[in-house]
């Protein structure tokens, strides 16, 4: 058991009918004025934004629209953001939507407050020292973006996909409704699987030393996540099943499966931002391409924690039977295991390899994660 | 999975030396002199006390000491208490020992900060409105108080166990160093697991509605607790054993196991505390025997999560051997599960089930925990 800090002051308002409290919440926090962020016109068609604005209305609180942000969330529409919450003087930020909504308003909310290049914040040219206060409705369970103050954006220009943490970016607020996440599609359901249980594995597995407290605490939660995925391919009305995924999803990178771990690392994560970096992919569906083939690569460095998770998870009664378990079911549940199913062939390895070199330095690996590790852990993917 | 507000902003530091930071801690908070409590003379005689005092006069920071703070603490120490604290005008409360004098620690704090007798925050007559910044160093893991903002305290004039809870006594800062833990006495450790286990199973067999998640973590605390238990009667020196029985112990009450429960009770306590109210009996041990004897009078009412406690924590397969494995896990550690070892008899059980009776108003379970029924579980412990 390691020695650690867990400081997680975010408010989850979890469950039916939440977002109707947002105008109360943020008037409550004495906010007059909010950027809203948002992705596509959806939230317009479906009436999600008609109950937030009439919420916000009511409480007598002034909002400026932007909408648009992608998947795979970029950093030129973060900087057009930050501008118009300067230019409108707005004092907080809220975001509707997903991850990737919620990672820009992030980064919106310390860019603000920071006088330079918001880019700066993600290659260690400048630390984020304050940052305007942000609130978010979750309208998709995976990147557990709610409970945690990290952020993943992508510079479009330099093909970087980088992340920043910061005590000040935690949100103050999350609103997470199971039932607005009804409209999740069935792909996006299987990606978001996916990167949950990326999320436990990764310290799950890479800790230098790791408490079967923890470990626990990640079958947990992987069993959930296959439960309750299972439950929603079956029926996505399943309230419950949608609930218990959510709720996973937001333990699975809250601090919860990390605190008391020995020295840990991001290597799936590190790879795959370059997948999603180059060819846009969606995060969770680079993961369960990348996973499964660096489980491989990686089980002779923890063979008894691989043992575990093949008997914990899967019932299975090697760690060999248990990775080919986890592909299987993520090929059972339709998010794809090999580079050739997003488009990706032989030909393109030599760039992708050299992004993740860079993504490996960032992310502390470069050591571990050479050139022939990246490319030997694509090429068994292909 | 029922609506709920995550909300828990106290800060944990664990680890080993994290006491000596203690100062640092305070002095960033702004905190200029403290209250600081404490129960016996042990923390003297160790050394504790001279590591926090050194680190508060490293820093400038003023102490007012409040020693002698016991098991079941009474509100007559904590009234001497804010009357000490209001003639010093200390800025904090400092608690530096186990779950008794954090939660002394923390009706002090609110009781400081309210213009009336501290009693009537217990019973209702006012709400806490606000509370002075408490900060505390851990050394018993049991109540999980290091990360709730709960407080139970022992009227003594009226033989009342009753608590508090508002979210202005979270404690601001947990120190929480295993080692300094090193030294407990074999009975409290296995008071302390009973009481571990009772937090987790009082909402787990309770809850009108429970998901499976929140069922796996509780195993999970549970499985962890009994492991660590083991560990460390065989071995009190084994200090990843006392880290995660520690942590353990925090995440049995921290809101994790009730966030998304249906509405739930806690029986369990509601009778223990009255054992402890006439008896002084220590919290754990009336605990495990209470357990048995009310899960025996229970099971009939969730007879598939009984089925479910007895395969996932003790390999068993029906409810009633899952119960007859707990008392005989009980057994084997030392904790009591009869009245009889706490040298209660039946011509104490009119007295005790009077003052449960009351008990069970305070805990809103009075319909169904009557005279009789508590009189059954009881004399079936006898």
């Amino acid at each position: 058991m390691e020695n650690f800090t867990f400081f997680n002051p975010t408010q989850i308002e979890f469950g039916i009918d939440k977002e109707k409290q947002i105008g109360q919440i943020l008037a409550q926090s004495g906010v007059k004025k909010v950027l809203l962020c948002y992705g596509s016109e959806r939230i317009k068609r479906e009436g999600l934004f008609a109950i937030v604005s009439g919420s916000l209305a009511e409480q007598g609180i002034e909002w400026v629209e932007l909408g648009g942000i992608i998947s795979n969330p970029v950093i030129s529409k973060v900087r057009e953001a930050i501008s118009l919450a300067r230019s409108h003087r707005v004092d907080a930020i809220l975001s509707v939507g997903g991850g990737s909504v919620l990672d820009s308003a992030k980064a919106i909310a310390a860019g603000v407050n920071y006088d330079g290049d918001v880019w700066d914040l993600f290659v260690g040219k400048a630390d984020i020292e304050s940052a305007l206060p942000l609130f978010d409705i979750l309208t998709l369970a995976a990147t557990g973006s709610e409970m945690n103050c990290g952020a993943v954006v992508t510079n479009e220009a330099t093909k970087e996909k980088f992340f920043i943490s910061a005590p000040a970016i935690f949100p103050k607020v999350s609103i997470v409704n199971p039932a607005l996440m009804q409209g999740v599609s069935r792909d996006y359901l299987v990606y978001s699987a996916s990167d949950v249980i990326a999320h436990v594995i990764e310290v799950y597995f890479t800790a230098s030393t790791y408490p079967a407290l923890l470990s626990r605490l990640v079958e947990s939660i992987i069993n959930t996540v296959i439960e309750t995925t299972e439950a929603l391919l079956a029926n996505p009305a399943d309230y419950d099943a949608r609930g218990q995924f959510a709720w996973a999803s937001t333990l699975a990178l809250n601090g919860l499966t990390s605190s008391g771990a020995g020295a840990f690392s991001y290597p799936n994560h590190a790879i795959e931002h370059s997948l999603s970096a180059l060819f846009n992919v969606p995060h969770g569906a680079g993961l369960s391409v990348v996973m499964p083939a660096w489980m491989k690569w990686y089980s002779s460095r923890n063979p008894a924690q691989f043992a575990r998770f093949a008997k914990n998870v899967f019932g299975v009664d090697s760690g060999e039977k248990g990775i080919a378990a986890l592909e299987a079911w993520f090929n059972q549940i339709g998010t794809p295991t090999r580079l050739s199913q997003l488009g990706i062939k032989a030909a393109d390895l030599p760039a992708i390899v050299e992004n993740a070199v860079g993504n490996a330095h960032g992310f502390g690996i470069a050591d571990i994660y050479t050139r022939d590790v990246i490319n030997a852990i694509l090429t068994a993917a292909l």
